[in-house]
């Protein structure tokens, strides 16, 4: 079997979810390819080895520019801040590397699309880890769409709450709160969170044609990191938003690091004529579905509980009533990739298929200032 | 339009419920006779005379003796305490009255057969309070299983959970407390909670055959409120019973004042080979279905808000998504039993159908006390 | 005691639920007046004739300006159509009368600064039937707000969701219909549906200074009863709305009768620095409360059953554990109605705080048409 | 740092999620020793080579023998079907390995019995791999429970419930159905499925000391997959017991494979003095917690998402929010066992921790024959 030579860059959360993935992928998948883990690249010596010991990692570099260099590497995998997405990327599609990468694309659509153009130029294969399209419950929702039962869709709505950064003693900057630093992360909650719940709109529900936003900064100014200084915030903390997609139907969406109680409170809901489906992803493997052909006296919303043989990726893993968590999402689109190269169709989504997400992020910033609807860029 | 002249007897918690059916059924069904709310009767002359002004009746009685002697009466209604169902059932039966009795029927099935022969003998329609069977999911589910749509039966289960009596400072006996003597009131938590979960039992899923059970009085003794002495407690606190069901299923029942954050928890549960359906009083307007006859992939619990005009009893009520609550359990059973005077049906459950209750309650308490399997007399 | 001779005007789906507060409200609160259900008007005798009988109305009118003249009427009760609240309300007004109207106040701001000047130059007490205010659990959460328990607010989101007039088939106009008329009702779901979130959010939360909103009408025409044509739909199906609120919190509010599965889901959740709240009307007799001041380990959202003496108008009614329905929300106000007479503080919502929703609906339906954030009048 | 050589016998089901423990636990925790998967054992060669191969098995052997006397072998752990524990645990006891041993560890105590002679003999580390008690959510009720926070406790009730064995179509014996031949497994629901809610519930509530149970074979014939022929079913389909607490408390247990619309409900609840606790294997990272002594008015039962750093092992792997699922409670364990290895207490539960559930167990099924209250033995 052939092999999938892996060079990681980034360490932390993602870079643990993205290694676990690789192990785990085959032992539960059948993949074309056997991927190893080559070399993980990041800047502090000490704790770069620990890594690579702890994740199987064959060798170590704390230059990314070696590690899109070594011909010994197939995949450059990108888990590291926002700000390093586009210099990356873009490197190692010039090396023919395939590039899977971190979401967002680019901190804005002007990087993402320097990052298509050079993948498609490049003609490697890319993914962006978009992980919740991989939850098995939305992967069926997905099915259940393509497969028509909705009918004309009317709303779709979702939001991403999280608690975390109410504390105004918070700090931004540096490690593990790079994410509260516009700098660094492009923009808050709605390059973070909200452009998950975009990402899977679009994926379930086709385009967004127009948005109205607000955006709020609810802490104006917090202790900087790097700096030790007081500085002013430059990021959104809350993000809500209007939206008109281009089937017709209408959306809202809200992401918030401020909704004291939740911690990663992403749901998402959809509307159509004949059904709708609702999810939340505080308790993944469950969808609630709604089909209006039922019978009238016992309709209700069924909750399905995802974790049967029939149900997407499950039969790969236990038994009925078994529920799998969040880093086998990062498994199934790892397994998928793998699968991709071999057939040719590659794993969505795409760079391409992320910079629509860019642009619709984009025009809610930009509606948040402008204070008007915002047609998207495409 | 005919009158139905009532009598009641007892004005605590359940002539306050009994009184609104009364008044609410003939607002909201098309009921053959218009009730009268002629007369009420207990002890306590004051606090009688409130009552009645408060509720409408047209006059008071302090004997229920004379109550049950009065030409103007049709109806004689029992919402006084358990001790004395038996007495005044019977007398009212052999005035030719008509005879609603709160639930249980006897304290034991002796004094309920008595009540029983008494009725039949005189002929004169007879109900028990056993309200629950009204509640529009309940009476659903009873539709669903009357249409064959669970298949073979092979568990059933229910318990009935509070947490009122844990505090070893609440008294026994006396107004509001009388439930926790157990001259008054027969028995504790078995005749009282669990008899509720029996009824509903023995009208889904047939005759119960054999039981075996436990009970436990967790607190010994208490201050009597009528003695001002602290007294052994002589009810049971909770009570947990095994049973067989005629159609050869099998059930759980558990009742107990001491399941600390439940208030008024009855849950029941029947599980079919094609279907099962689950209630719980708490949500009562609810119902959660599973039939397996679904698409396997989207096949899951069905939550069934029960509030559409296609369900019974809610065209009365008002639209789709409006929820009604713990009263009209009697109002509903109240309209049924004036429509069963009108078609000669009568209403169930007859008192014949609340001695079957007082058999198993019966058999519960003798397992309960011998340690062994009992059969339930019939 | 004193009498409240009450008039009410229309007999439809909020005539029923008027009729019975009148009746049951002195049942279950000591009201300082006894009601009085002197006469009904409305245009169609026969059908006026039954319901008459059925409430126990004394007397009966066809001319509701022969209501309004009457010298032994106190309260005029407007439960008629949109497009009458503000002919009656003032003509009543003018008359001396006390003056309860359903909700929304006008079809618009203008006609209900009308109603406002006209109670408030005569003097006479006022309410509108922003009913869910009176929900005990929606009142607790009032109850919360106000003792300062969520300290800062960041966030509120309502929405209400029906799934009624999806078919293409369903009529508009006439009798049961006329919410889907815009010359009647005034708009769609913003007057109907949306401003119930609107009264409920500004109650709890403040005045909201600034709108941003998108309209939708999905099906575009619909046999008229009245003309019986294909006539133009009017009407919004759906509203989305952002806004800002004066204490620097942002809201997101939906209304729409186009989401599938959704009988009358009007939920509302508010964030707030220390604690978080939900509510949902399809289980109207719980809330979810979370208080961050909760030990850690063991912090979570409460699920809090508002069944007990302690909390709001509830014991009043049965006993914990046992839920009440939605047609206690209108006795709930009307008690509190009979009590504002008396102690001379009225009962809220006033016409004055209805006029503020018809404020903040105007501003959607203006934004809906201009595209661009509105401030509220005020 | 110090190897632990493995030995698994088994490749089913168990095979692999212990499999998965051995790989996933150094990544996700600092254990002590590094973890060998040094040999894989079981009869087919085939399929034998193929698992080896998957999950990174140094070497395989189709000898259990072959296996035990390896000098290479640190650990012996069991995974093949119930009645090859006994001989392979007591033989590697004896060759001086340390057992890990699927559940339940004998088919009845007797065999038990002679398992924790020979690893108590032999004074080897062991463990039975009741893998429940490694939720986070049971773990961190446990330490509830330790805290002293529910006080005296009342009641315990724990059942388990699924439904794939409903088709009578559905034949017994050989592999993944050696469950319903009773040569193999020793009883059917009550040694599989009613076992884990027996030791989770000594665990918490301390040792069971009289039972009265019932069973039920509702299926009484199914095809041998291993003879061809129709042969009479000897496992019991389902269980049902109530029991009594050395600490006053009483129970009802139930398990079935005939609870349609069930795939795993595993659901403890325990109800103390002053808090109660309920969790569900289905939802299985939330526990549902209600304290009293929370103010009254906003008491309510606390659904708490055990995903935090600061509840049971949830440091080790994501963040706030984001659930894991059934396959960590084994990683857990084995890490727990390493550590206990290191520092001399062992893993619990042991042999002899697991022998009390036999006792139990074997209690239950005396008490189903005999229709009496059985003593547990100890």
């Amino acid at each position: 079997m052939n092999t999938l030579n892996i060079g990681l860059v980034g360490y932390g959360f993602m870079g643990r979810t993205h290694s676990n993935a690789f192990h785990q992928a085959p032992r539960f998948f059948d993949l074309p390819m056997r991927p190893v883990l080559k070399a993980v690249c990041a800047r502090n010596p000490e704790r770069l080895r620990t890594f690579a010991s702890n994740w199987g990692y064959e060798s170590v570099e704390t230059d990314w520019r070696a590690l899109v260099d070594r011909k010994d590497i197939d995949l450059i995998d990108i888990a590291s801040p926002n700000d390093t997405h586009h210099e990356i990327a873009i490197a190692a599609a010039k090396a023919g590397k395939m590039v899977m990468c971190e979401k967002p694309l680019g901190r804005d659509a002007k990087e993402a699309e320097a990052m298509v153009e050079a993948v498609e130029s490049a003609g490697v294969a890319n993914s962006v880890w978009y992980n919740y399209r991989r939850v098995p419950a939305v992967t069926m929702l997905k099915q259940l769409i393509d497969e028509g039962r909705l009918g004309r869709v009317f709303h779709y709505r979702a939001k991403f709450l999280q608690d975390w950064t109410i504390s105004q003693d918070l700090p931004q900057g540096g490690e593990g709160l790079w994410r509260l630093d516009v700098k660094v992360a492009g923009s808050g909650v709605t390059g973070d969170l909200l452009a998950h719940c975009i990402d899977t709109a679009l994926w379930l529900n086709g385009p967004i044609t127009d948005v109205t936003a607000m955006t709020e900064t609810f802490v104006k100014a917090r202790k900087h990191n790097l700096t030790g200084r007081i500085e002013p915030v430059g990021i959104d903390d809350a993000s809500a938003v209007l939206s008109r997609f281009a089937n017709g139907s209408m959306a809202t969406f809200e992401a918030t690091r401020y909704a004291r109680g939740h911690k990663a409170l992403y749901t998402l809901e959809i509307n159509g004529e004949h059904a709708s489906a609702f999810w939340d992803l505080h308790d993944l493997h469950r969808i609630q579905y709604f089909d209006h052909a039922d019978e009238g006296r016992v309709r209700g919303w069924r909750n399905i509980h995802v974790t049967d043989g029939d149900q997407p990726y499950m039969k790969r893993w236990w038994v009925p009533g078994l529920q799998i968590g969040y880093e086998h999402t990062f498994i199934h689109q790892f397994a998928d990739f793998c699968c991709g190269i071999e057939d040719g169709t590659g794993a969505a989504p795409s760079f391409r298929d992320a910079l629509a997400t860019d642009y619709v992020t984009d025009a809610i910033l930009a509606s948040a200032r402008s204070g008007k609807w915002e047609a998207v860029a495409s």
